[in-house]
C-alpha cells in the first residue's frame, strides 16, 4: 500500500498477448502500466498473481473495482464470462464478477458478444465499440475494426445488431511469412500493386485461389518486385474481404476504428470498392469503453 | 565400385524435402534408395556429394547417365534448368546437363514448364505428366495432380497447352495447424462436413473469407465437432479451388493422378460440382516419366 495513489478504480485491457492497466480517478488516468502477461501465457491460478504484481502499489485500504475486458473472460482465461447474444448494447451490467483472494480489489469482467447465425464471437471489441459510441452515440451504420481478426459490426440505435469476423490479418501473416510465397516477399510496399490486388479480388473474388501462387510465378518469370508481391497479396486478401462483407457495408455509413496504417489501407480499399469510410482514431477507445463500463457499474443496483 | 550392380542408367526424383534414386536396366528397376537430402537442406556444392553418397555402389567403370527431375533444377538447386514454355510436350531432349567432378556419372536435369500469362511454373510434375502420357498417349482433357501445390493441366495432342497451380494443400496445413482455427481442429474426419464445405464454397466462393472464422465460432457456440471442423475446412478450400478452376475442367475429361486419400477427396468434390473424374494410380508415374526421358536421351543425336 502506498499513499501516493488515489485511484478509485482500475481499468484493464487483458488480451491474448498483453496486459494493460490504468489507475483511474473517474475518467482521469493517473497512472498506466503494461506487461507481457497476456492470456496466452497464463495458466489456471496465474491470473490473479499477474494482475497483483502489476497494480500492487495502486492498491490501498479501500477495495477497488477492476473493470477488465478481452480474452481474460475466455474459457482459457481467468474465469469464463458468458457471451451476451446480439442484438444488444455493447456493454451491459452486471458484469462477470470474480472475488480474488486479495481483498484489496474485486474484478468485473466485461463479457464478449455472440451471434448464433451466422455463428460469430468477439471479446474485447465490444468495449471498443462502447468507447466509440460514448463519443458518437447517434452513429448508425457499420463499424470496421481492422486487426488480426477484423470485425465488421452493424450498429442501430446504440445496439450491435450483427457482426462478422474475417481472419485477413492472420491469413496475410501466414501466407507472407510461412508459405512458399515468403520467398518472393519484401518488407516494403507498393501502392499500385496493392490497388491492383484489391481491384482484382473485388471484381473476381472466386479467382483468389489462382491469384496466390501467381505471385510466386510472376516473381520467377516476370521479376515481380518483392515489395509489389507483398502489397498485392495484402490487396488481394483485403479485396476478398470487402467482396465477402459487401452486403454489410454497401450503402451504409462506415467508420474505420484505428488511426494506424492498416485502417488507411482499408479506407483505400473501400474507396476502390466505391465506398467512403471515415477513419476514427481508435487508440483511446478501449479505455473510453472501460470508463463507460465503470459508470454502468456505479449506476447498477 | 561393386560388381553386383549392372545398372545402365539411374533415375532420380529430387524434390524439396527428399531424394529418391533407382538403379535401372532399361525400364526395369534393379535397386532403389532414398534419403532426406532434399533441395531444401542442401546448399551450393552439396548436391553432388549427397547424390554420390546415395548411389556410390551402383557406379562402376562405365559412365552412367543420371536422369533427374524436380527442384534439383531450381534456381536454389544444383544447377538451374531453364523452364520450357508451354505449349510443349512435357519432356524435350536435350536436357540440362551437369558434368560432376565424379566421372562415373553425368547428370541430365529435366526442365520444368512455365506459362507466361497467367504466370505459372512447375518442376517435377512435367515428368509425372510424361509418365501418364506414356501409358495413355491419346488422353485429351484435364489432368489434376493433388498435393501441397495442386496442378491443373490441360493436355491436347500430347502437349501441355496450359496449367494452373493452386496452393490448397499448403493453405489447409497453415490454417488447420497454425491459425486460431487450430484450437477447434481434430485429427479425424467427417464426410458430411466435408461435403457441406465443398458445396458451400462452390455455390458462394466469394463468401470463403467469412466461412473460415465461422468454424471457430461454431466450435464455441454450437459445439461443432473438431473432426467436422477439419473436414469442413478442407471442403471449403477444395470447393473454392474447384470454383476457381472450373473454366479448365468444365466439360473436359478429368484424370486425377494419385491413388491416395487426397485424390479421392478431389473426386468426391468434383462429383459434388457436377463433374466425373477418374482416379489414376500416380505412384509409379514419376519413374515412368524418367524412363521416358531416358529413351528420349538415347534417341537424341
Amino acid at each position: 500500500m502506498t499513499d501516493n495513489c488515489r485511484a478509485d478504480w482500475i481499468a484493464v485491457d487483458w488480451g491474448t498477448s498483453s496486459l494493460r492497466a490504468w489507475a483511474m480517478t473517474g475518467d482521469v488516468v493517473i497512472d498506466a502500466r503494461q506487461s507481457d502477461d497476456g492470456m496466452g501465457r497464463l495458466g489456471p491460478g496465474l491470473f490473479e498473481p499477474a494482475l497483483t504484481q502489476l497494480i500492487d502499489d495502486w492498491l490501498g485500504d479501500k477495495c477497488l473495482p477492476v473493470l477488465a475486458c478481452g480474452m481474460v473472460g475466455a474459457r482459457q482465461g481467468w474465469s469464463e464470462a458468458a457471451y451476451r447474444p446480439v442484438p444488444c448494447a455493447p456493454l451491459g451490467a452486471p458484469f462477470h464478477r470474480i472475488h480474488p483472494d486479495d481483498r484489496r480489489f474485486t474484478v468485473h469482467i466485461i463479457p464478449g458478444l455472440s451471434q448464433l447465425d451466422p455463428a460469430d464471437v468477439m471479446r474485447g471489441e465490444e468495449t471498443q465499440i462502447a468507447g466509440f459510441l460514448s463519443s458518437e452515440p447517434d452513429f448508425e451504420g457499420v463499424l470496421a475494426l481492422p486487426g488480426t481478426h477484423n470485425k465488421w459490426v452493424t450498429l442501430r440505435s446504440g445496439l450491435v445488431t450483427g457482426f462478422r469476423t474475417v481472419m485477413t490479418g492472420e491469413v496475410f501473416a501466414l501466407l507472407s511469412g510461412q508459405s512458399v510465397l515468403r520467398h518472393g516477399m519484401g518488407q516494403g510496399w507498393c501502392e499500385t500493386a496493392f490497388a491492383e490486388g484489391v481491384t482484382a479480388a473485388i471484381e473476381r473474388p472466386a479467382d483468389l485461389p489462382l491469384a496466390l501462387f501467381a505471385l510466386r510465378a510472376e516473381g520467377l518469370l516476370k521479376a515481380l518486385a518483392p515489395d509489389a508481391a507483398r502489397a498485392r497479396l495484402s490487396g488481394l486478401l483485403i479485396g476478398a474481404e470487402l467482396a465477402a462483407t459487401r452486403p454489410m457495408w454497401q450503402d451504409a455509413p462506415i467508420a474505420l476504428l484505428g488511426a494506424g496504417r492498416l485502417s488507411q489501407l482499408y479506407a483505400i480499399a473501400l474507396d476502390l470498392a466505391g465506398a467512403k469510410a471515415r477513419v476514427t482514431d481508435g487508440t483511446a477507445l478501449t479505455l473510453a469503453g472501460l470508463t463507460r463500463a465503470f459508470r454502468l457499474l456505479q449506476e447498477s443496483p
